[in-house]
């Protein structure tokens, strides 16, 4: 990031009308967005662009949620009638929503706003062999930094992710275990709404993905201890191991967006396991992520905790979609205003109780 | 509230295509709305409008804050400029903003945007005698309920509080701990910005405000006791005591837009200290109150307790304006968008894993 511009920043909210600090956290996130885009004041986060990456779960089979697998292309198909919650939050944010398939299980018709970026027919089963192969992995991490490129390219300031993919909080989990280091059983959630037999069942499935994908990593000695972290791994080999389609999509637009040098909203667990990933493949990209919300998962709060990102808003919602990011976009444009529009103390013409200590005590 | 509305906008989550409740605090709100409203759904918050109440403070000369009283008046200039937090915030969530001068030291010159109703030329100092009289007090609380009534006769359909009143975390605290009974260092904050010797002062006057408002409120024996509790009293003698103009018209604000049927959201400390008034004189004026955020001055969070009312927003923004509230609006009105535009499973031709138990299990 561009410690200039993060100065500037600084520098100018400690002049603006107002006490110095009282905008708490949004004048950290203002910071921060200067320096992603290596100016203050930064642009706004507009036009902003949410991608709603949808994929399939080989370890539905494994019974770990009641939700058939067809709904994953059926919520497609309403992301792309206007029907779903991320488009009315969408409308309301005054964002664009675009859904990729990188491994929906069938095939899904063309239509305006659908990206076909499929790499496979959804994942294999975790609990039986690698998710998908290493080849695959890499893959759909490019079509998620393609389509940040092109959102870009098309003018998009703020890229926001979005997923799609019945059981995806089951390899959520298990990614985020494996990278924090964190218990499976404590982050393990309820995802969208389990009972507790299923959610049992769903932490023995994770705990059963990751020592299988242990003794399939390189370094590792295949021991089944308390640790499930296999992070020391090739970051792409665990996202092959025990991931997703779209959490590798998702990991690879927050690449692209850093590598554009715009900022990238995050929404909830499956966004925040993504973000492990590209974090761990560069350790920059972090710095290029707003996290949107905290969402009732546990999982997410320790991914949010891992890479050290406090949630713009905190409701327990539980949704996916972008939901929680694209809640979250006006609150990033007004944190933004700030450095664009107010004014500071000399040009209003308002005393500055700080003005004799320029040193700011 | 309406609860046949209510019920109808429960009935109404549970069809819409998401998880049952996965929508958290945001469903909670959308019933609440729709209670409001009497219908679901129910009418989108826009246009909306805050009111940014100012008034001075006599106990400005206890020292209890490093900023000048003149700032209050150049604030308000700042507002009617649109260069202060608040019009930034403003433009952002598209709502308009009126400035109400309900008792500021110094005159004003007439503008567009400016209301004048100044019921006096700021308070009294509540450490040495009552804020106001009891004429004064309620003629503040009618200027806030003719306010929200002429609001909502220009159109709007939300309502949001604002603030501007150099000194007045003070007073806010003094209501706070009288109406609910939590102890005065529990609920005396940094205000804008103190340090820690100005801190005890307030505390100090604070506490003083009580003692000497208890020996003349009504049905009090004037001890010096532990509990600050002063409640019991007739709640605008309360208010004329140890208040301000700005919280008295805000309390009224709250009660014309109950009367009205219109929502109000509301802003940090100052409007939790003016909603625990309105709540005091008629309970069900609390229903109507949507907390915009938590602000980081401890006694808005002991108001929100007392009001039962959960924040939207948790940033720790502590620079009143009404921009803590101002900000939470798109949230608002993504919960209502919920249930105006969000497709059913029937209509999306989703599958509804919970289709085959009604009962909702």
């Amino acid at each position: 990031l561009d410690e200039t511009a993060m100065r500037a920043a600084r520098d100018r909210h400690d002049r603006l009308t107002k006490p110095r600090g009282s905008l708490g956290a949004l004048e950290e996130l203002g910071v921060r967005l200067s320096g992603v885009a290596g100016a203050c004041p930064p642009p706004l986060p507009a036009p902003a662009a949410v991608a709603v990456f949808a994929g399939d779960h080989g370890v539905h089979a494994q019974g770990v949620t009641p939700w058939p697998q067809e709904v994953t292309a059926q919520m497609v198909q309403n992301f792309l009638a206007g029907g779903a919650v991320v488009n009315a939050f969408a409308r309301q944010a005054g964002a664009e929503v675009t859904v990729v398939d990188v491994g929906v299980a069938t095939e899904l018709p063309p239509a305006p706003g659908l990206l076909v970026r499929k790499v496979a027919n959804g994942t294999a089963d975790i609990t039986q062999g690698p998710a998908m192969t290493a080849d695959e992995a890499r893959r759909a991490v490019e079509v998620g930094i393609e389509v940040a490129r092109d959102l870009v390219a098309a003018g998009n300031r703020c890229l926001i992710t979005g997923d799609m993919g019945i059981a995806n909080t089951t390899p959520s989990a298990a990614l985020i275990a494996a990278f924090t280091g964190r218990s499976v059983e404590g982050v393990t959630g309820y995802g969208t709404g389990i009972d507790d037999i299923t959610h049992a069942r769903k932490i023995k499935v994770v705990h059963t993905a990751l020592a299988r994908a242990r003794t399939e990593l390189p370094g590792h000695d295949g021991s089944d201890g308390a640790d499930p972290r296999v992070a020391s791994a090739e970051p792409l080999a665990v996202l092959a191991q025990i991931g997703g389609l779209e959490h590798a999509a998702i990991a690879g637009f927050i690449l692209g967006a850093a590598a554009q040098g715009v900022p990238v909203l995050l929404d909830g667990v499956i966004a925040g396991a993504a973000a492990l990933v590209a974090a761990a493949l560069a350790r920059g990209a972090r710095d290029y992520c707003v996290a949107g919300h905290r969402s009732a998962e546990p999982g997410h709060a320790a991914a949010l905790w891992f890479l050290e990102l406090r949630p713009l808003i905190d409701l327990e919602m539980r949704l996916g979609e972008g939901t929680g990011a694209v809640l979250a976009l006006p609150i990033v444009s007004s944190a933004v205003r700030v450095l664009h529009e107010v004014a500071t103390f000399d040009s209003a013409g308002v005393a500055d109780k700080d003005a004799a200590s320029p040193d700011g005590t």
